[in-house]
């Protein structure tokens, strides 16, 4: 079956693509549909007098997210986001379906939560799915084309890579035989790289850090290549390697996904120029201010984010203060007392937020 | 760095390679030494003559495993596993190794696992694992090639698939807070494929089961296909394209693996005819003996399978009973007397995992 992201091989041929109604709006004689198929999303026209009376019924009754088949003939058209429109001829609905949760308005992450499984459907969630895929997939052809193996480690190990207090446990079959849920594949990637020169394990990694910063991950996949007769300068030459490779496959391949997500693309171009390298001196001295870098200074600069970000906290704390006096001033309504209490609320949680912010950057 | 894996595109070139000594012999005047390197084993030659008597000593010298550097001239020889030899005239010697734990002779299972990161040396695991990854690449390409979006469904999840009493069990920081260690990420790929179209899960799968079999693996990667628009026979058609791909990129890309593994190769040549489909009621005839296929009849096959193996339990059980009328008899010397209670303990042992095998066979 053809796919949306395939369009341009079909244009001029009338064929049936298979998806969900992403959006739908008709008038008395053109319904204008936008269909989702998973692998991109295509704008399908379908006019009363083309396919009918009857079809165009069925096609007003659709709800977002209904289940359809359509067939059509492929049409170049520049306006459109993938290039390409379906001007329907006939359609197959398998399922209308019932009135769908999340709309076009923004949603709190909390709803969107609760809704995960109809959340990945949207555009924002299904560019990052397959940009994480395409990730994936190109470090999967790095390593095999420079002739590393992948190997697995075991996720249930006896034994702790980074810090037991991190540990998941579980009991392996017996009381009091403890499993822990693998940190890292190291210890086993070592032994591997002397067996088969060089290796790569990819696959899920537990650490059970209770965090405060909502970036934590208890569980995550991580890639850890190991190799034999390699130095330094090797290891950073392949590190240098892979990240490129990686943002240009994505650059390559994800187009669409990177509009999508309306991301600044100066780091894909960027990419060819040599990742300058530096000694640990040169970092220390750099960090500490004793020397500038492309005519900036680090004190001067941290001095400066600091002094920004204790302006932007007095500022807050000012509102928070005249918000304050206003609701205790006893002339407002109580339409405004509530606007301006639901404001302070607002200022507090951000000053409130901020500080935690802060005080794990200053810790971490 | 050039590997043993390419050495014919060196042929006539001067190279170095860097490996293990996996093993050698010498006389006065020249030293032969296998070289491994993970890419595969190549015979390297070192005549006193051309690398001089210091180098030539340190040949000597070198122990099973020991770390170096060869370099020399890549001479094609048909006679050889890769069929190229390396002509050494100068090496670098990075580790001797202590005495190998592991030599030519056969090691029982036990020692082998207590000495799992040194087995993984040896040419059995060595290509085992190497066929591991080629079958791991092929599935992702496969997949890749065919518009699949590889997602990961997470290991720690609060539900089971295949039932309560196999699962893995861990806190998830807070008491009673249970989690259990996935098996199966086939309720997320349902979701996942109305949101993608196509998408597979790959990735290590638990299960807790207490079993009698040594085939049991508490852990293990699987792969999890789900489609949207998708009928039982494009889906058939999906698995036979699989399997017949998979098992020829292994017959392609892993010959010396499999030499290595001796394994009997009619599976592969016999690949690309169209695999057989029947129906459930086909089948059910075939293994109620209403059918026969390809003149053999599944019950009278079974019959005398069951046949064949009481017979070979009958002679280990009269085996047993002349060995101990023997035994018991009193005229056996004491060395005699050991010598027959060992083939007792033995057949008993054999009869015991027969029955135990049988008794699988026949619940299961």
């Amino acid at each position: 079956m053809p796919q949306i992201q395939q369009l341009a091989q079909y244009e001029g041929s009338t064929i049936t693509l298979q998806g969900w109604v992403a959006n739908k709006r008709s008038s008395g004689k053109v319904a204008f549909l936008v269909l989702r198929d998973g692998s991109g999303y295509a704008q399908c026209v379908a006019e009363l007098q083309t396919v009918g009376e009857d079809a165009f019924e069925q096609l007003k009754r659709l709800t977002l997210e209904s289940a359809v088949a359509l067939t059509g003939k492929v049409v170049k058209d520049q306006k459109q986001a993938g290039g390409y429109e379906l001007q329907v001829t006939s359609l197959h609905v398998y399922h209308i379906a019932e009135e769908y949760p999340l709309g076009k308005k923004e949603h709190g992450v909390d709803f969107l939560m609760n809704k995960r499984h109809l959340w990945l459907r949207s555009s924002r969630p299904w560019a990052i799915m397959r940009i994480r895929n395409q990730v994936q997939f190109s470090i999967h052809n790095f390593f095999q084309q420079r002739g590393f193996v992948q190997m697995d480690a075991p996720i249930l190990t006896g034994n702790a890579c980074e810090g037991t207090t991190t540990l998941f446990e579980t009991e392996f079959y017996k009381k009091d035989n403890t499993a822990y849920l693998s940190q890292s594949g190291q210890l086993y990637g070592e032994a591997m790289a002397m067996a088969m020169g060089k290796i790569y394990t990819f696959g899920p990694t537990f650490r059970a850090e209770r965090s405060l910063t909502p970036r934590h991950l208890s569980e995550f996949w991580m890639i850890e290549p190991e190799m034999a007769f390699c130095d330094l300068d090797m290891d950073m030459d392949l590190i240098e390697e892979f990240v490129r490779t990686l943002v240009q496959d994505v650059w390559n391949n994800c187009r669409t996904e990177l509009e999508t997500l309306e991301r600044a693309t100066t780091l894909f171009e960027n990419i060819h120029k040599p990742f300058p390298r530096i000694t640990y001196d040169h970092a220390v001295r750099l960090i500490r201010g004793e020397e500038d870098l492309d005519g900036r200074n680090a004190i001067a600069l941290l001095e400066n984010d600091l002094a920004t970000a204790q302006q932007q906290l007095d500022e807050k704390q000012t509102d928070v203060a005249k918000c304050e006096a206003l609701v205790s001033g006893g002339t407002l309504k109580k339409g405004e007392i509530n606007y301006y209490q639901s404001k302070i609320d607002k200022l507090k949680a951000e000053i409130k937020n901020w500080k935690t912010t802060c005080a794990i950057s200053h810790n971490g």
